[in-house]
């Protein structure tokens, strides 16, 4: 199977200049070559591109996937923990049987935003996993911890041997990483436990980090030290981790974060809605700390478009730092792409357009008032551009989205089905909207 | 003419228990009716709403609408001072003859993110009057001055007639306010002659204010007050108002904002990317001064997208203030109807929907995934509606866009045109993109 991108303005993601008007043939899963009138025009499908945009299809490192039935629910609280405590009541009641067709509307909702792939911290993975699987796309799956070291192992002995199935039976498009959820809701012996089976696995570690300042002064009191300086206590800075938020560093977290194999994933949407403030990016990429993007899930932002975050993390950077040029669209595409693919350890098949990688992009469609005239083509992405811009996705050279239309499922049907479900959850839960 | 909206969820913008599920009836370019089942089936138009919202169309209360050739044009500046001093070069060899086709591309824009009515601050309103007009839109055009009383009184002298005639023939959909540009661009002369004029004319003042850290301590240098302080001083303080950005209020500066006849209009996006900073939105909205909302220019956001616009101002309430509850969803949505009707003294006309009021209304699309479920409607506006989701626009009961399609002009004809007149531009310049 050859496909042919014919005449695209291509953003490579490897280095800013790499900016080119040219072609990509993606044959089978792969890009098989890249460059200026590399294409001859045959090929099973033939793509005019000429007033389109090819780059790398977005990752993102941070979300909690089923929750797209919390969508704007119970949203009048004042912060994150007063918010968390409205919203675990719910998923009290929330059943394995319940998460497929959430994951599914979750996915929908990505990949018409140009996303396909992405790190998932929730329980119940196995409905999460399966719609993944169905659609085709790629997901770093969260073996999700909570609370005591007896629960945790009991957690691990049941889902383990399935999620290593899924890894080698995908070839990679799905594995998991080990997802304990936060310093607060895990004991010390859940953590090191946490390191001692990602690095068995060959893992890596997804957690929740000095998301608010409550967050870091509780860990304080309760440990002495922040929660980054905790994890370090734990073990965490011996594997590849990725610590979302990281909203509030305390004395000395830069320099950890710094020292470690630490992703940070920024959640900038999340961040401001829930009152937790706005991470220090401009910071962090100054000391050379890994930055991806995230979502969060969509009971906190309250949507899982990946162009939207793009353009607030941008925004927020110049706000928060009164300097309009320190972190640069180019730095926060990459945080996008490229280092959302380090954090879930796919640097070698996603992230970039490079020969040999999986075919995984996206074609934006810039016939539009709003990407005219395009001008810098960066800034044209993070400023203007929206992911209904988004015109064509591709994960492993498979067409997920042509033309706006969503070719794996009937979104009608699906958006039945879901509503149905979450009625149900309503009237088990006694819960109305609110 | 009589069209027939059945079963949309409507949202008046009255109150916010106002929100129910009916009917509206335009008839010519009013709302006839507007009810729970008040229509029957007959009318030229009758179109099934039952998946739709409808709501009062926005109001872009600050903008410069033909600044379109320079959006993501010049991006690489610190601050908005070093980015005006990058723009002004450009500006000086603009003609009229550039403003239509630029202003028609912005239209275009903001109707498609369901906008009916803008102030405008510009150089040759005449390009952009006539584009207003031939789509048959609002707009309070800006008379601007810049710099001492002999040009101001020139220009003055030169526009004003045909602005009072359009006004007149227009039936005030194309009315003027005097927009002095900012205390650091104008004489002490110039700003008493703008009040002068608004007085004797009837119409608002429309200036920035307090943009910057920058323009505040260098008014307090010069003038020994801050901006909005000595627009208080040149006879501000008894006309109608609207000050936009507002950044950074100076001592004393809330107190005059509450006393005299101001609206601020708030422009996130533009004040985060020229890391301008956060405008205290919270402190205004608690001390019950109107805040309007605005995108300003392309060039500083960079679009015309007033869904973006409310996003990142609920965004930026929430984490400037760390309280997620502070402002509501309910608050951002009248900043972009009915509090830039009133900034725009248009309250008797648009920003909600009722009975007599002009007929200028969105219908927004919500089978989407990104809206699905919607739970909280306002938050569902607010924080997972975008402007790609404006379904059709009606302005004065036409229909300017439906199902997405702009009635008014072939969209690819006019970007050819913009951009054939962009390749002059820059000939004549000697620039090009950076």
């Amino acid at each position: 199977m050859r496909t042919v991108i014919k005449g695209a303005t291509i953003i490579p993601m490897t280095t800013e200049d790499a900016c080119f008007v040219g072609d990509v043939v993606i044959v089978d899963d792969k890009i098989a070559s890249i460059g200026t009138s590399v294409a001859t025009m045959d090929g099973d499908t033939v793509i005019d591109a000429r007033e389109m945009i090819a780059m790398p299809s977005l990752v993102n490192a941070h979300t909690h996937l089923s929750m797209t039935y919390f969508r704007n629910f119970r949203d009048s609280v004042s912060d994150l923990h007063d918010w968390l405590s409205e919203i675990w009541k719910l998923e009290d009641k929330l059943v394995p049987e319940d998460m497929y067709v959430a994951s599914m509307l979750g996915l929908v909702e990505m990949v018409a935003s140009g996303t396909t792939c992405f790190a998932d911290m929730y329980f119940f993975p196995e409905g999460t996993i399966q719609a993944v699987l169905d659609v085709g796309m790629k997901a770093n799956i969260g073996l999700t911890l909570f609370g005591g070291i007896e629960s945790s192992k009991e957690r691990v002995a049941q889902l383990l041997p399935s999620l290593r199935t899924v890894r080698d039976e995908s070839k990679g498009a799905v594995r998991f990483d080990i997802a304990p959820h936060a310093v607060y809701t895990c004991t010390e012996e859940t953590l090191r436990y946490a390191v001692e089976v990602a690095t068995k696995e060959g893992c890596g570690i997804h957690i929740h980090a000095n998301e608010t300042k409550r967050e870091v002064s509780d860990s304080i009191a309760t440990f002495g030290s922040t929660p980054i300086a905790h994890l370090d206590s734990m073990g965490c800075d011996g594997v590849k981790c990725y610590y979302a938020h990281c909203v509030h560093p305390g004395d000395g977290d830069i320099e950890r974060l710094e020292r470690n194999p630490v992703s940070v994933v920024h959640n900038p949407s999340s961040n401001c809605k829930l009152g937790s403030g706005i991470a220090p990016i401009a910071s962090y990429l100054e000391h050379h700390i890994p930055v991806a993007l995230g979502t969060d899930g969509a009971s906190s932002n309250n949507s899982l478009d990946m162009f939207q975050e793009i353009r607030l993390a941008a925004m927020l950077a110049s706000a928060s730092t009164g300097d309009a040029g320190k972190v640069t669209p180019f730095d926060v595409l990459r945080m996008a792409t490229c280092e959302g693919a380090a954090a879930l350890g796919r640097t070698d098949e996603c992230g970039t357009l490079e020969v040999g990688k999986d075919a995984d992009l996206i074609l934006l469609n810039t016939k539009k008032p709003h990407l005219t005239p395009l001008n810098n083509i960066y800034s044209a992405l993070v400023y203007s551009a929206k992911s209904s811009d988004v015109d064509t996705v591709f994960c492993k050279g498979r067409t997920l989205m042509e033309h706006r239309e969503i070719l794996f499922i009937d979104e009608d049907q699906l958006r039945f089905q879901f509503n149905e479900s979450w009625n149900k959850i309503q009237q088990r839960t006694g819960g109305t909207p609110s």
